[in-house]
């Protein structure tokens, strides 16, 4: 049965998750990257991206197959990928900071009308899941959905996040349509926003988000969570991120900065149970690097008898195929949801593929502990063909 | 209630153990680097270092006080320590390579008699536990128990292992006196011998090993977890370990490196569930480096869509604390077992604390997966004043 | 003979200095640390510091040894430092946004008058060196020496480093007493100011400056110019600083943080000769790292047949006795040059000891090649009591 | 005027340099890291490859393009390359323990006439530099140029090291053909034996040598330096290689490591002064890096007043390129100095490209004053068209 995905923001992320589906649909590579590769009951071929959108006019109305060209130069594109087509989106001035051409609808038509056209896209190609991927925004915290519907109703264009228009036309979907599933894989607040998770419940929606847990900041939780494990004291931790893609071009905005950073920040206190100093932000932006950042870490922490040790992480990451890696589970999980009728925002998982992780009393919990609530909401759905590898509910009955 | 402890090898990591106890008894330094603190029903200051042997002529017939002089030169070492006193024990060449005027009972006596004297020092001061903390030294494997009674009785004092001799003295000591927890700390092999294993279970005594987890395999089973939880291929690993204490020493010879390395690159294969190409040893000795070893880590996978990622961790580390810390509650868990009449080896307890775990087909496992096994085998055994932070068990409950 | 120095902020380094010194001279530690050790022609017993001037509460009025005790709690301070009083100093609002109690002498009386009272305090212990080691600072470009004299005469205290009224004191001493040496060991623009050196020629002032080289940058010139003498072709260069000292905390500040940018990013072109993607910047504060900052640096360049290479590069350094250090150094040879009649700015002392090395026109090179050029200066003036182990001048001799 | 070279040993590092040679020649890439790129009287286009020699069944008779090839296979291999043809060499036994099918001309006739028959070959194609690039292998110290004379003529072929019968034909073919320069890039001693290099005068040959200054040792020499300039003690030194090419599975046998090592550590105690605990090695083999290394060093040291700082370094390096690149140039310079009726060896030619630098009272010095050395070495020569950047012979005179 296949699953149709529609993506918002056709970035490197997006252009990388669809090029790489096909790639490994065609048998080309193998699926690293992907946690659940051919253990779930969805298989990776059940995937299909059907529709996308953006707001940077050397996209719009492009083919995926076009856009792909651009990030991938010497790689040879799928041929599939030139029927899937780049609608124009919704930008609400997320991106005016940025080097980039933008039109989106409402420049064009009201709010109002841009959504139902959005909505009627989706429509079109029957999508089952929706991807957010557009540029890192900062999202005010919104108080109740009513608040929402009125701004879109006045045509309150500025300062609305463009997440929230997506969201609200997802709603629109759910309700005349039929469920979907609403990834949201950048830092705005949804699936920790508890006025938008009742109306997701009450709209047939999941929710899952927020914030794709790629980058540096899944390993330091469990990095934190196996020093809290020995009771060694952190004395301090440094954190340090730069890249050269345009998510860090974007992160140079202090307000968008200020999003990330809480997100980064919130995993100490969360694992270690105190708030051990820490510096864990993104730092910059050198062009060339690229989308494969440098991290660097440095921890310290207090041993048996008030010994001092350290640990030094240095590494060279691409974000992109990291994220891109894990939406490929977030789509089939989040389908699998879908069929057993389960709505509004799911911990369990949340809190193995986002990095804050919803609902708003979801705590950021190491990822090894979150795998392991995962494999068993998966096993109570009967999801997995088989365990991976071993986890402790397998453990536990073999070993003792 | 008191548990009574009796060291074997009263060498840095023994020394480390017996001050920072009781640094933390006097309330001088907090528990940092002992798992599970103040959650256990047995307390920290339950336990009494009672006895001590080993085979350096600077040590034996010195108190604990004496010799913890020697290592901590600028520390204040409590007076407690006067009052426990080092005899002589049995090396069996296990020490011959190295730049340590030895001396063992056997040298004064049959090698029975010296196992009867042994006996007779512990049995004196009641101990309940047995840690074993001689220089790393290679085991061939022993087929049976009946073998190990025969050499002994025939006074074959070479080539027999100064661990097994030491086990035989735990069993003797369980069959006439009363059943003991024997913590095998070093990579000799003990809990994953089944003939030992055996042995234990019918002379009542609990076998906690091998070689206890401290350094950076247990970190290093924790990153290779997080990236096979997310299918990331490993392309290759390199972990380089250098320091200055006896142990780096001792492992300058080929025959002691082997069995190390065998424990450290165990992991991979167990972890990963393929042979990932790896060099992962005690790779060399400088003496100024001292017990603070220096780790370097290089790490590099394949991600989605073909993207290659790279992790360097280098650690500065104190491995004599770090092991310390572990013993004061592998003690405790041990006791607990032995109230419970568990005898034999009990994996969820060698899992999380040794590098090795038996029984024989205990596999290396990522530590934070084996630390939720423990919560639940301490859960089940009452064991708990209360969950630390959060676990797969109590998460399950509250969040779905 | 005796070198009299006056030193400008009772910090960690200048405390540092003054301790250090103290222990070496009563040979309880080596002169780690200080590049000529015992080779100059002035012994390090030699200097003696004389007096300090400092605006924070907790230090004006107090000895050396008092304030001593505050940074090194548990060191034995040398009782020598209890004769050496930390006068009011000026501040005029370089302080303002940090948490320090700072009350200056012109909060007292006129700038003017600060200024005698200073020189007054100077010349009644005959200083021959002025240490600048105040908090980094941002000067606004002076046109004229003119310029200066006229703000303090109209007593316009604000937007006025403190640095230009020292340096004006500084003239006036050295106009009314006798010639001296001014360090400007900070960022402040005082050596590359032409004005300010012009005004030193005629004043008998020699300047060294600006902004003493220790941290990552000396290092990174270096590693540079390995890279350039192999016409490496650098992609990207990335460097880190974080630190917990009041340094650290000042940077925090942007304007103090552009200056200090500017001083680190000079480097790039000056020494590849193209100006390669850089950020370089101290990046944050954590308390609890101490004096001891953290720095992590990634490079990564093309080499022959377009292979790609990558070094990365992590510290841990004392940054205030690095520079300390370094001083009882510039001290000397700033002493040696005084007595040769040598005033303005003397590029070859300037280009090893400075980050910034002045006049205007001198560029940051890689100290090694400035060492070479330093040696020879000191050749020149008879300065070396011996070659240190070996430099071009003397292989070129030796070898062919 | 066209130089021309053959090459010894076809593997990656020559196959490295007549590839990128090439490149750069057709104007394909730039000359990044060959150090004097457009700078000296000899240009890059002058250099031309003429012959090769190896005892590889699958290298000998095959043409530079075919092995290209097989190194470089997504690379467009320039067509040039398939007129230069791989001859049978020499092995005597120095690849016994690779997995190489190996069979040299002494296979098939007697030493004396194998190395006639390399004379004739390098005669016919008028050679003017030869470079020595077979596997590292362990030379004994030759105490006079007439035994290794007997040794040849009595075929005594166990034991001999090629690199010896190389020479030997290099000293035959300077006697009877033409003066000719001899490049040693390897571990192997030359110009560090004082009988060759008197043979090499006597001869007409220039040595350069021994083993080519690429990987992590010139950069160990100018931290070392670094350090050693501002007199930091340094307290330990830790070096660890390890890669997946030829040379590193070579170096897994014992006596070719104790060559290697030995290069590498003489550094310490040359550029030092005092012989600082190290350990400095090949430590390892992971067939998967290929030809990138994997570098990772600490270095701890005592600064001022006693604080102690840490440096670690990691790197990904490629060391076949980085040694073809200063190839490049040793060629054009050795060249130069047989232009001018130079012979021997000379030591500012060799301290910066070689890590073991000829004659035998040579130090290892750092590599930023063995350039400044070069620089006046070539600027008496007339060598050079421009001084790069800057160096202290012109910064002397400019500056002051």
């Amino acid at each position: 049965m296949v699953i149709r995905v529609g993506l918002i923001g056709q970035g490197f992320v997006a252009t990388t998750l669809a090029v790489g589906l096909e790639r490994i649909k065609r048998g080309e590579i193998p699926p690293y990257g992907v946690p659940f590769q051919d253990l779930l009951s969805y298989r990776i071929n059940d995937i299909e991206i059907v529709i996308s959108h953006d707001i940077d006019e050397e996209k719009v109305d492009k083919s995926l197959y076009e856009v792909a060209k651009k990030y991938f130069s010497t790689l040879d594109i799928p041929e599939s990928l030139s029927t899937i087509r780049v609608c124009r989106g919704i930008h609400l001035s997320s991106v005016k900071d940025l080097p980039i051409r933008a039109r989106g609808l409402e420049d064009f038509m009201s709010l109002e009308r841009a959504i139902e056209k959005i909505v009627s896209d989706w429509e079109k190609v029957h999508v089952d899941v929706i991807i957010n991927l557009i540029t890192t925004e900062h999202t005010k915290p919104l108080t109740s959905f009513k608040e929402l519907e009125t701004k879109i109703h006045n045509n309150e264009v500025n300062n609305l996040p463009a997440t929230y228009a997506y969201f609200y036309a997802a709603a629109l979907y759910a309700n005349t349509v039929k469920p979907l599933v609403f990834v949201n894989a950048i830092p705005a607040i949804v699936a920790k926003n508890t006025a938008l998770v009742s109306k997701a419940i009450e709209s047939r929606i999941l929710v899952v988000g927020d914030d794709g847990a790629s980058g540096a900041t899944p390993l330091t939780s469990d990095l934190l969570e196996h020093l809290a494990e020995r009771n060694r004291y952190v004395r301090s931790i440094v954190q340090f991120n730069i890249g050269g893609n345009m998510d860090f071009l974007s992160l140079m905005n202090p307000t968008r900065n200020i999003a990330k950073e809480t997100t980064k920040s919130s995993i100490v206190e969360d694992i270690l149970g105190y708030n051990a100093p820490h510096f864990i932000k993104p730092t910059g932006y050198v062009e060339t690097l690229g989308d494969k950042k440098f991290v660097s870490m440095h921890i310290e922490y207090i041993s048996f008898n008030e010994a001092i040790d350290e640990i030094v992480i240095n590494m060279r990451i691409n974000d992109s195929p990291a994220l891109a890696g894990l939406l490929v589970d977030v789509i089939r999980i989040g389908k699998i949801a879908l069929d057993n009728e389960e709505y509004g925002t799911i911990y369990p998982i949340n809190a193995f593929f986002m990095k804050n992780p919803g609902p708003r009393e979801g705590k950021s919990i190491s990822r090894i502990v979150a795998y392991q609530l995962l494999i068993d909401w998966l096993l109570k759905h009967r999801a997995l063909k088989k365990v991976p590898r071993y986890s402790v509910y397998t453990l536990e009955k073999f070993e003792y």
